[in-house]
């Protein structure tokens, strides 16, 4: 007999499955063990959670309000959406995001609880138990996770940080063997705040091509990316690699917890037509798709919201990120990996130069406990002896807390 | 090498993952392959979705509109939530829910993407693959879907119609072994209709006690109880027996679509506590939880609803079940087994006493193909030769459709 939940039921022990078990968040188990208090001195400062509302400086438009309040008044969108979502809301997402090099309908969009419920089954629908996937390094916490949970086994590949963290298509390419179901990019990328160029994605799309591998895009990132640079959506670079693109509203309009995302299934010569589209269909009944008066303001939302919303936010970010590179890039011991979108940045950190520092994880409890200021090690996105820092609070505040860690890195300096 | 995605990385064949592929709705595999059109010459009458807010006659209270413009407006409900949900919002549930015999707190409540997240999240946390699952038939089409997707064997127990539909325990008890993880029981019943006795939830219970087999409680339609029943809580029933109960907004405030669900961990002797806590946590990491700003109002929807408003609901659906059981009772060949609650009613079909009706499936064809009206056969929930009616409609349309049906059986009977 295996493993079971009431041994001989005999008595009253209840174990979690070897799913509930499996299925664990690589950053708790670090932050958790961070038993480090603030400074009680000192106003805490957290840069630590990719969440852009906290502050109170990025708002969301009126427009988006506006868009739900309607919805609400209407009483007609209250009841049970079909699993995929609204057709008139996937529709909305086509209208949004369809291009000629990349075109998709209605039918090529799947409406999830997130970006994450985008992800996680997407990660479902492609890989089996015993399959491998290979994921960035360092990368979003999440997709380590969804792995983990379908007992998928995770390879990593490494993103340079000399070469603006492009990922090494060399070594992806070594990982991959028989039992590999896919591969999860994220461009531009949490942590690292980069974007690829198109040579590069070329170069990637190259990989997947020679080896048959299907590819994951993570583009909830997609808009935001600083001058100089430029987004180019993974699908639009081929006509030959099947690509389940996934987004959402949480970053661009500012409102992660409204839980709408969604999955582009880019497919132009129907490989994943056969099974895979059924997959996602049939994934998507466990839940029953995301929360209906978001799903029925979508087209409003998407399409109402005037350009210069996203305009702010960007420019905002951009200037969030150029001061954080300002001031940082001069203290000693750090070296700042220069952002070129999103809305992180990676800050290596010299150990060697620090008398009473070894790694990253004790760099975050001393700045924290010493200065009240938050961020997360590399660690938990499997990079360590670095740091990183969402730059998304108001200036003033930014500064505030450089100022502090540059204080504490002089004083920790050898 | 055993399955994979890539036959050898030679050639563009992605398959579905076996998850996906088992992951299938009983109910889309019958009623897809219904092909008959409605009866272009009768307007069509759907009385076949769970769907309260179908016909417009009941409308979500202003408190619960208010509650969400509130958020809106205030700027601060728009970030994620922790995946539990937020604390105020857990503690709404356990302010508004605990019971003296029954007692919960802000840490017994996890709030899901719906009650289907709920069930989801609870049949995944006590099934490993290989395990069985005890479900009620007929029943609720979602608990196969949640345990065929995960590996778990599923093993019915039946309900007895001549019994008002309460489950039939010797048989029950038969199906247990040492695999059996848990019992999935729902009361009050989608499909029947039914609300189980304080001493039938007794009985219940003292075969999980036996058996040491935890419990997950389908509570979704707690308050929608008809006069002369009472609706028993199932943990405050038992000291003893550990209980995952789940419910939701969905019925009671009739927005199904907002997708708002909870589990409550009725767990009084810390069987729970060693890994299945834990193990919810875990899994509410997957998709961050439901929607801030319903979460975020869940205290004054809970709260400050008047209960008048859901008296009337139930008074209106009671009428409504009176009227069905009258109407359809004195049509020839239908058997209706009275509902006790909820928003549905489960009528016999006696077939021998039809010419050309050899089951429910045709009778539901046929039944949309000349009359256009729609109910969902008995067979979708494992009940041949049982149609579900859903009598949430205007009684004006009930009525229309109900005199439909008298004809259509009259038509048809030899
Ligand atoms: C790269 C990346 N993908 C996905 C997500 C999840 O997005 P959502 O909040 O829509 O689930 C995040 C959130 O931080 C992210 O950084
Ligand atoms: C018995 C039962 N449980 C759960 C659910 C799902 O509820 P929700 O819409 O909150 O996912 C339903 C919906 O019809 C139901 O009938």
């Amino acid at each position: 007999m295996s493993a079971h939940n009431c041994n001989s039921r005999q008595s009253w022990k209840v174990s979690a499955s070897i799913v509930a078990k499996r299925t664990s968040n690589p950053i708790r188990a670090i932050v958790d063990h961070i038993k480090v208090k603030p400074n009680v001195h000192k106003s805490v400062i957290s840069l630590a959670l990719g969440d852009p509302t906290l502050f109170g400086n990025f708002k969301i438009h009126q427009s988006c309000t506006d868009a739900i309040i309607k919805q609400l008044n209407s009483f007609q969108s209250n009841g049970y959406p079909p699993s995929t979502g609204y057709q008139h809301a996937r529709q909305a997402v086509a209208d949004k995001f369809t291009l000629p090099e990349a075109p998709v309908t209605a039918q090529d969009i799947i409406l999830a609880s997130g970006c994450s419920g985008a992800l996680d089954m997407c990660i479902a629908v492609l890989c089996n138990e015993g399959d491998n996937i290979l994921l960035p390094r360092p990368g979003f916490s999440l997709y380590q996770t969804c792995a983990d949970s379908k007992g998928v086994e995770v390879r990593y590949y490494d993103l340079l940080p000399e070469n603006n963290w492009e990922m090494d298509l060399k070594q992806l390419e070594s990982l991959i063997d028989d039992r590999t179901a896919t591969v999860v990019m994220n461009n531009p990328s949490n942590p690292c705040g980069s974007v690829f160029s198109k040579q590069h994605l070329l170069d990637f799309l190259a990989v997947c091509e020679r080896n048959h591998l299907p590819v994951i895009a993570d583009e909830i990132y997609c808009d935001l990316v600083f001058s100089g640079n430029t987004f180019y959506p993974l699908a639009s670079l081929t006509q030959t690699v099947p690509v389940l693109a996934v987004g959402g509203l949480a970053k661009k309009y500012l409102v992660p917890g409204w839980r709408l995302g969604w999955i582009f299934i880019h497919d132009r010569n129907d490989i994943f037509a056969a099974e895979v589209r059924d997959g996602l269909n049939s994934l998507s009944q466990l839940i029953l798709g995301p929360n209906s008066l978001i799903q029925a303001a979508l087209r409003d939302i998407l399409h109402n919201t005037e350009d210069s919303f996203y305009d702010d936010t960007r420019v905002q970010l951009e200037a969030n990120a150029k001061l954080s590179t300002e001031i940082l890039s001069r203290v000693p011991g750090l070296r700042v990996i220069v952002p070129q979108g999103a809305m992180y940045v990676m800050i290596g950190i010299d150990v060697a130069q620090f008398k009473d520092i070894p790694n990253d994880i004790v760099f975050t409890e001393k700045l924290l406990g010493e200065e009240s200021v938050m961020c997360l090690p590399g660690s938990v996105f499997k990079c360590p002896n670095f740091i990183r820092i969402v730059f998304t609070a108001p200036p003033e505040v930014l500064e505030d807390a450089y100022n502090r860690m540059a204080e504490f890195c002089v004083r920790h300096h050898i």
